[in-house]
């Protein structure tokens, strides 16, 4: 089997921070071509060092990281530290990168990737806010038809809104970028909250990954203890749920989710419902599909992978 | 215990009739003052027929039934023959109505009749699109005041929407109509589909009021078996969703459901999302509740109260 | 010739009251069956107060006047006693009337004469918000083509607005009720703010109306003289534009008046752009007309007309 | 005086395509750094190869031409052939160019230059839809505060609009770039169609042009000639707008031109009003000034100069 190219744009944020160790943990499945950092969860100039301090913790310093779009398309940047913390890594104490954040804009070496590789070779991981992405779309039209997936974590539907009632964080904060990219053609896999919120980090699952009593073990748990204690205020949860971590277990182990191929549309008009994803779930539309959006997932089967993959690192 | 006065504002329907029927088998909690009819299900000479037709089904010919609006305010009608049949209600043979409707505009009637009653006596409950409501309180600001509370049917949160995917029927027919009720200050309890889709007519269940063995219960077995083939073949749901008489149960066994006091909103802007009911279920904004959102039910207690209750007519 | 059947629908304000004079002093050419009051350029209790004050200055008691909605349809009341005082009629001195409003509300006097009389014999003179006719057309929808004409003061294309940068007054107020009239297929004469702003009540105009030396003459002169300033402080005019006489002086002299006959669309999902009149001039867009849409007017044929009739009262 | 350094981002258009030459032939006063063309009037292929064609014609063969943006932003390209003609240059006969396009995307040429030169010396002179302006200003915040000025053709208030009853064509394409760039606090000045349409090729105006006896005034006339049968047949005008040279003009004569310094936002929510430009041009809002918003032109005084500069070429 040949190893997937990836690139994983991302805003980390300690479940963007996972999804990265679960790719550098999976060389066999996944070839992390670049991380692609955007503002989201916390600033960008934030998120391309968090990026950073993540690869250094896996000892993998190789992957170039580059810094993209530092707010989203046309809209003021909206941020949550009220989830991630200050620094948007609160949990453990990690040391400042040491890598260099690679030169060049994220945004081209989304489009050089692409260009640069065959046709339907490369897939996209964005686990923000869809900023970068729609800004490569839009300057290089021509790499649209290039690429082989996108699998996303945002949207939701049942579970509805997280950011506000009826938005999900990513897609609320650039509804605008979300609509190029959910326009483009391109496949699509959503993971949205109706998925990434039955994968929630028990205490048992949260002691097994720190009993790794590595490095990255200990990490991740520090970062899911500080992480979890927004949902449990707010929705009375057992745990963090580990969102972005879905998309990438996704590429290595796609038997572990389900959902159907649907049109999803986003709400970019209405400020009450600004950045909705609308999906067709029960095809009372007849717009055309565009999605393959997950239902739900095995939270057993999930976490025993993210557990033994991360042993690895 | 005086019975609580109140007015039913419908579009029948047989769950709207099957509300009709558990009012009038319910006098000692209930004084149903007049039955109001608009457009919605089916057009309003339907509506304004079939309300007679359950009255006299009932042998309650004294009840005054009003025409209100035969459409929207602002928008063209829309109606859900796919669900109700061709006259809204398909599933049992009844006879064409003998009595007459009450002369006069149904929204008149509301006006008269909340003018007419010390304030805080008068309670509506709305089953249909909301046209006749809001227009009575365009026509007449000082009836707003003197209404009870409106306890009625509509909307979703979790469940998100039947008719489009974000959009509940009732709301979605007149959701001009819905903000103004939802902004006026009354308070208002909400049956949404969150509640609705938890009081199945399952075999069992229709069995059981088929074999009251009435001319009630055949006709309520047979318009559920008629109501339930929609739902069922769309969500494959065990049976049809009683959605109305959830408002009538309340106001007689207020315990066997629980909700929150939410902030909820009308979407009236976007295409995409029109006519939903935007709940802060989670508390995420800083909007002042005005709904109690309901958002459970002991579908058991409901069936028991309504199998009974229906056994007295 | 048989004198033309209106009803006038008013917020009065100043040239509300100089549109309700000069049709009173038509009776050859106006038969003026009642005036009906809505909210708009101050709260209905003194626009319904100000109507009845007018018809006592004419010494025409006999008109129905009834108080009719009192805020727009879902949306609060903006009014505008920066341009017409806080009474709406600031300017002359003039006595409380004492004459009593009529019983019954504004808009079921308009749904039973027009109910009344034969169809196409009733033409409706809205010059304030459209909340009263919009409310008739949804509580009685038979009534919609029984309407020979509505003739109403509202909107601007060029003008583009006053209110906001592209609404004009009458329809921003309640645009939800002007879509309603647009959309009602009622053969629709429309003074925008394009021809009103022609109809300047300059120095030389004010003082020929002074100079009639009447009471009428000595009253309107004073309303002019108070309503002037605020469009000579904005716009640097020369006078007060007349906007409502417009609408009683075509229905007199159309032949004063040129116009296209259009599509016009009301904008009711921005707020930016809330209650504009899109007004199709130039003939882009395949929608079909819906109004004449008046451009110009002769202003001293105009005033002409407006001084020789308020000379008669 | 120094030439003041400017980049034109154009999608010629015979209008568009009198800017360039006007610039060209201004070499005292202007500095051009480079072309970067947009889709808008005609396709993108035909853009970039339209400003070569007229740099060839000019002799000026060293100024770069990039191609940059194909789309507009979220939304899907809408042309102007009925305006310009199949190849948006109809009217001349004007070879192919020999000159090749630069290396590189327009957007990265925008972003370089204006990060090597010195803040404030640089003015950027959009007469097409934003795209590309827009994008550069989202890839790259920082150079948003080294923009000396903005002066750009788009937009209109008096004159409402020209593609829809609302909007002007260049605003309209892209919305949400002129969002972007109308909200980035750099200093703007807009020639909207309030302007432009006041500078008519009239006959005599044509005929000076050709008189040059030049195949620089040969082709001009050609190419207003062909440009104002649009013009003439819709509004009947004596001849050709020449919008996109104003922007141009302004550079050179300020004095030609005055205006006010107010709050201009643009319309991206309602399709009705797409694309507006909502400028409160009587400061009825609370909105800050953002735009140096052109009203009018002294026509005889523009035509003058740009015969004369013409001439040179």
């Amino acid at each position: 089997m040949i190893p997937r190219k990836i690139i994983i744009d991302t805003d980390p944020g300690q479940d963007d921070a996972v999804a990265i160790l679960l790719a550098l943990a999976s060389p066999d499945e996944i070839d992390l071509l670049g991380i692609t950092c955007v503002a989201g969860n916390v600033p960008l100039d934030l998120t391309s060092k968090n990026a950073r301090i993540i690869c250094e913790l896996a000892g993998e310093t190789h992957v170039p990281v580059y810094a993209g779009c530092d707010r989203p398309l046309g809209r003021e940047l909206v941020t949550a530290e009220e989830v991630h913390g200050r620094t948007g890594l609160d949990g453990p104490d990690l040391p400042d990168p040491q890598m260099a954040l690679s030169d060049g804009h994220a945004v081209d070496f989304i489009i050089e990737t692409l260009r640069t590789h065959e046709t339907g070779t490369v897939t996209l991981c964005p686990i923000g806010p869809l900023t970068n992405i729609a800004t490569a779309f839009d300057m290089a039209p021509d790499i649209v038809k290039k690429v082989q997936e996108i699998v996303l974590m945002g949207g939701a539907y049942f579970e509805v809104g997280n950011v506000t009632p009826t938005a999900e964080f990513n897609i609320y904060v650039d509804p605008q970028a979300a609509e190029i990219v959910f326009r483009s053609g391109v496949p699509i896999t959503v993971m949205p909250l109706d998925v990434t919120h039955q994968v929630l980090v028990t205490k048992p699952r949260n002691t097994a990954i720190r009993d790794l009593a590595t490095p990255v073990g200990v990490a991740v748990a520090q970062m899911t203890d500080f992480f979890e204690r927004y949902d449990r205020e707010k929705y009375g949860s057992e745990g963090a749920p580990l969102h972005d971590p879905c998309v990438i277990a996704y590429l290595i182990r796609p038997d572990l989710f389900s959902g159907r191929h649907i049109n999803v549309e986003i709400e970019t008009t209405s400020e009450l419902t600004m950045g909705m994803t609308v999906a067709d779930w029960w095809g009372v539309t007849d717009r055309a599909p565009n999605a393959l959006f997950m239902g739900s997932v095995d939270a057993d089967g999930f976490f025993d992978l993210l557990t033994k993959r991360l042993a690895r690192l």
